[in-house]
């Protein structure tokens, strides 16, 4: 076996360039798999021989063909596969209730629970060998793929001691995707759902999905929009959900579906869709009933009520809750949830966008059934390159909160800038609520024992062959996962594991693509919406600066609404001169978000309206400092080229040159941000800029006239 | 070198089932480019040793990197790139012009043209080389292309004496893309042109599918849909095309826009788009200038105009040839040239829709200029499973007419239905028009010296990983280019060619897959459309059967339009007795067509309205004729997963996976179709079934209740 497996490896590398004459294109994901260094290689031939695999199922066969696929093409060969005996290097996966091996072994694995694995390097009849055990299949599966990053990332598999469980229970990807394959806010391409084909076409790409979301923990999958379209509910439609639940179970993946609240009148040609008739509740029950005869894992209910013109119950006076509960009543007694989405606000409702989820839903605290779990965005507006916490979090400390946030980029420059979004969800996560903990304490903490904990991020993976719309976006979908799993696990540790893994272990590429990363999202934060700005992109695509847009119906669909912008200052005053939305906030986090000295001047303007020769903290006038972070937002792209410039020749070409051009086209659109951005300030302030920082390139008017119906996502693109 | 090439080769040959661990997908199309059998490449080896390749041009560089690429593939090392001495074994490719060597052969290349060439063995002091030689660069790629065909369908490279040139000038796919990406009537995912990242973003699949278009002489390609967009004629837009076009321009392929005729008010704020208004003259040529500035070898525009709601010339109650000659006058200057549709009917013209694209369009012969083409669909009703040659070919002796065909299967399953098409086309272009030959002699001869000629494809090619939404669908996009480069080639050695070089050389699975292309179209015209019945499908969607509609707004938008079945029999009666629609055929054909007895009976409802107990040549009545029809449709497809369930372990296992499943789709649709059908037409002839014909699964109502809203490619989808 060894002999055939170095031939084989000799060939893997000899042949390498030509195995890859079109290059790599990123379809691997962070599962590239790619042959390692004759150092670690040498040592995993011999610690690394074979797979010891009692027992059967669909799971643990899945782990088993990924340790087989890893070890082809990370050692050179496949590792055999058998049952018994124990030999040096043999790694022993399986539960106590499938493996005598293991079971004989006696682990501590009681902490684990049904998720969690321990990966354990220990001695057998006088064999040094390494164990994956697990109380579950799927525990081993995730101890699998926590193996084969031991492999990917060159680090030794000798005196291995790894015990880890996910902090999370529900860990879910929202699939924005309409029946015609459109994904709302989506820049990947079309859905990956391809409904016309099926359920009798299975594209072996839905497998690959699914080994992708479970590398990472991914475990459960709403497969569409949130603004649903009831044909989801239909039998013609829920058989190809089935197919695709059928392929996503053995990893471990649950499928939900956006509900629609009007799908009892829709569907079911009933006179109401209120919550609290019999009829309607029925129908729910009734539905439920039959999609669980389909799916019997199925997971439950996503759904976007009285939000942005959504149907629910407040159509009928009802709160909610009583939506919520209904629904839960109907998925209770098969074990499905419901995930009620707290992103609300109205037209109608002249008070400040920002206080309105609040205000509907805090007062519902500890009227939600138990399968109930309030879904919020982690911010208070709608995904923004940088807003505050949602004040949600640690409100509701009788109600599951499950944190929600995008992996799509809709406000941070769709698919072509390239902005890690692990830093700004561990800033969310760590953010300290003043009641209980930070939002991480609060969404890791069950409100009662067994209660639901959960995080959900609104998906970025589409048919593009890179999955994601750009190499760079593929760590976000990972970062999500990793976050789900732990989310007080540090951006910057993801970050290195994702880059040896998407791009190799050398440290002179590794350290330059973890540096960019971890300056990207704080590049777009400048160059886009600097100083606690919020929603200056043009309305509806939400592609480009629009900062000057005033005169929408809606108020909150002018940027202007969220600048404030005048000749006093700029900023939205949300203290008590202004919306008072920081009363929302825990009693010692409002004291300094009152005070304007005391803000964290990354906040400023989302809490004050500033005048414009306010001196910052720099002691520069706040017109000054706002110039100088738009120019700092540029000078950080050119950076980050400077950086994948010098790295060259260290990355496979087709990968390099794609992120290189689309480094070119961020910069370019950072400089249109930039430019437009103080042309309309400017014309506000009436202000000089400071010393050396040049004037925009054209004057206001030619940024005005900028248009671009055409732009990816919007919810009603031109056809 | 040899050396290391035998050394690549086995590495190679050893390495396929490791190189392959996702298992092929169709990517690679026609050009595959696999490692040959050890014998002809043990030939190939000695005869194809290196490229002599003299002068330099993108167009040249282009066909030395694909020879490179190809003998890397197949004979499992690239061949060397020397520009002298020639050796045994030599390839010497290029033009008197740039080779010194090929000027000195006096190789009689007079006839080949621009766009010919020749390939032939010969000896060089004393050395046997083979030698490609044209009078153009891109007549040397397509030798290139030419050869390469020769290693992959294992032919013998020695004695070589090939010469060809296009019968048609001008090989145009027309995308019908959107600047949203939706592919109208498209079924293999977006379109492949991004327009959100270009022109910054040049992704490598754009040279794919220009390499694809050269391998088989394509060498125009409109980006955008006849239902066109003005946005594609804004500057914005313009510099995306450009980059499509300096990508295609080495591949001997020119970009053309499909240009909407009311651009003069939309764009250029004019207050008409009168076509002898001269400020809307002036506006149009301008709008030429400011292209060919940008993409100076600018093919032309296509245009869709007084049809299905486009504007026009009709508008201003000028005529097509107004129309046309407008924008011929703004490109002549330039060398562009205007593709003007003859699909043309109006719902208000109460005349049989058959009838109108010739009405409107025969009387203006001799009125276009000579930069216009007529571009008629093969058909006069629109692009059905069967229907007879449109009577417009051979009807304008004075103005070139190019004929128009549809690769993505609008009318024929979409891309589940396995449909090869090559013979459907060769059956149109075969057709005796009565009027100067066959449809093809009518389409090759100019009109005048130097007149221009063409054939026109709208295409099926998008962001499926397989391009065309089925590996088989590739068959189509293939078998169009070689058609339009001669339109007499057959359709069976097409298909021949195309098999040998998607799915390997082996007989054993060439002759059963070719089998199955060729009975292929003949039976989706059974189960759907049998003995020349038309236009049955689902209104809108076009997908599925819909024979009983006859309630909607405008007449030919129902089914019932078509078939006119009633208790007196079925089939549209276009003699003298109904709409003399047989009229505007030659008079040679007038008398078989107007005789029930001497009409072809594939042909024979398009033409007569039949009794159901009329006898057909087989003895039996229309009506049992009619049942056993949609059966031995539905048995075809049985046949096809008969032979492809034989080639299981023959065929790579992904690609076989795939097809096996798509034909179990198939075969449900086709029931679907058949028993649909059958309960419909049944309802009305109020016949019983021939014995052993089995009633259809479900009653009429069943059937009539299946809605499929959502399916692909329709002009209007829900979001």
């Amino acid at each position: 076996m060894r002999q055939v497996g170095w031939v084989l490896a000799l060939l893997l590398a000899l042949i390498a360039p030509a195995a890859q004459a079109q290059g790599e294109d990123g379809y691997d994901l962070w599962l590239r798999y790619r042959l390692a260094n004759a150092y670690p290689r040498e040592a995993y031939d011999q610690q690394f021989r074979e797979v010891i695999h009692q027992g059967s199922s669909a799971t643990l066969d899945a782990a088993t063909d990924e340790l087989r696929r890893a070890s082809h093409r990370i050692m050179g060969h496949p590792v055999p596969l058998i049952d018994a005996p124990v030999g040096d290097g043999s790694l022993v996966i399986g539960t106590p209730a499938n493996s005598p091996i293991i079971a004989a072994l006696h682990l501590p694995l009681e902490s684990l629970g049904t998720q969690g694995y321990l990966i354990r390097s220990l001695t057998i009849d006088g064999h040094r060998v390494n164990v994956i055990a697990a109380n579950s299949d799927i525990g081993v599966l995730y101890g699998a793929f926590r193996f084969i990053r031991q492999l990917q990332t060159g680090q030794p598999i000798t005196a291995l001691d790894i015990s880890d469980a996910p902090k999370l229970q529900l860990r879910i990807l929202d699939h924005w995707d309409n029946p015609t394959r459109y994904v709302e806010r989506g820049y990947a391409g079309q859905s990956l759902w391809d409904w016309q084909t099926l359920p009798g076409y299975t594209n072996p790409r839905y497998t690959d999905y699914a080994r992708a979301d479970a590398s990472i923990g991914v475990n459960g999958v709403v497969l569409n929009n949130v603004n649903a379209n009831v044909v989801m509910l239909t039998p013609q439609w829920l058989v190809k959900a089935r197919a695709l639940a059928d392929i996503f179970r053995p990893w471990g993946i649950k499928v939900y579906l956006s509900a629609k609240f009007s799908a009892p009148m829709e569907l079911g040609g009933l006179k109401t869709n209120d919550p609290l008739d019999p009829q309607v509740a029925a129908w729910w029950k009734a539905k439920a009933d039959e999609i669980y005869a389909l799916i019997p894992d199925f997971g439950g209910f996503l759904v976007k009520a009285n939000s942005e013109g959504q149907p629910g119950p407040q159509d009928y006076h009802r709160t909610h809750a009583d939506g919520a509960n209904m629904l839960a009543d109907a998925l209770a007694p098969h074990g499905g949830i419901v995930m009620w989405r707290a992103f609300v606000y109205a037209s109608e409702n002249p008070d400040d966008r920002a206080k309105q989820a609040y205000n509907d839903f805090q007062p519902l605290d500890g009227k939600f059934r138990p399968n109930v779990l309030v879904q919020i965005k982690n911010g208070p507006i709608d995904f923004q390159p940088r807003e505050p916490f949602h004040p949600l979090f640690g409100a509701m400390p009788h109600t599951p909160e499950m944190i929600e946030v995008q992996l799509s980029k809709e406000y941070l420059g769709f698919a072509t800038h390239l902005a890690y979004l692990g830093t700004m969800w561990s800033e969310v996560l760590g953010s300290e609520t003043g009641r209980g903990g930070t939002v991480a304490d609060v969404i890791e903490t069950p409100v009662a024992p067994g209660a639901p904990t959960g995080m959900a991020g609104a998906a970025n993976a589409g048919t593009d062959r890179n999955w994601t719309g750009s190499q760079f976006n593929q760590a976000n979908w990972y970062a999500f996962g990793r976050l789900a799993w732990d989310p007080k696990v540090s951006a910057g540790d993801i970050a290195r594991d994702w880059a040896k893994m998407t791009w190799g272990t050398d440290p002179a590429v590794v350290e330059p693509v973890v540096a960019m990363m971890m300056r990207s999202r704080e590049a777009v934060v400048d160059y886009m919406t600097p100083l606690g700005l919020v929603h200056q992109m043009a309305t509806g695509t939400h592609y480009g600066p629009g900062p000057w847009v005033s005169d929408l119906a809606r108020p909150e669909w002018n940027p202007h609404y969220y600048s404030k912008a005048d000749a006093s200052g700029i900023g939205f005053d949300r203290t008590a001169t202004g919306s008072s939305a920081i009363g929302q906030y825990a009693p010692k986090l409002r004291e300094s978000f009152a005070n304007l000295r005391k803000t964290d001047e990354k906040l400023l303007l989302y809490f004050h309206h500033v005048p414009w020769d306010y001196r910052t903290k720099s002691g520069r006038t706040l017109w000054d400092e706002l110039v100088i972070h738009y120019d700092q937002g540029v000078e950080s792209v050119r950076q980050m080229q400077a950086n994948w410039a010098a790295l060259k020749g260290k990355i496979d070409e087709r990968r390099w040159q794609e992120v290189a051009q689309f480094l070119a086209i961020q910069l370019q659109e950072a400089i249109w941000w930039r430019d437009a951005s103080i042309a309309y300030f400017q014309s506000v302030s009436k202000l000089p800029l400071p010393a050396g920082h040049a004037a925009p390139a054209h004057d206001l008017d030619w940024y005005k006239a900028i248009s671009n119906p055409f732009a990816p996502g919007d919810t009603k693109p031109g056809l």
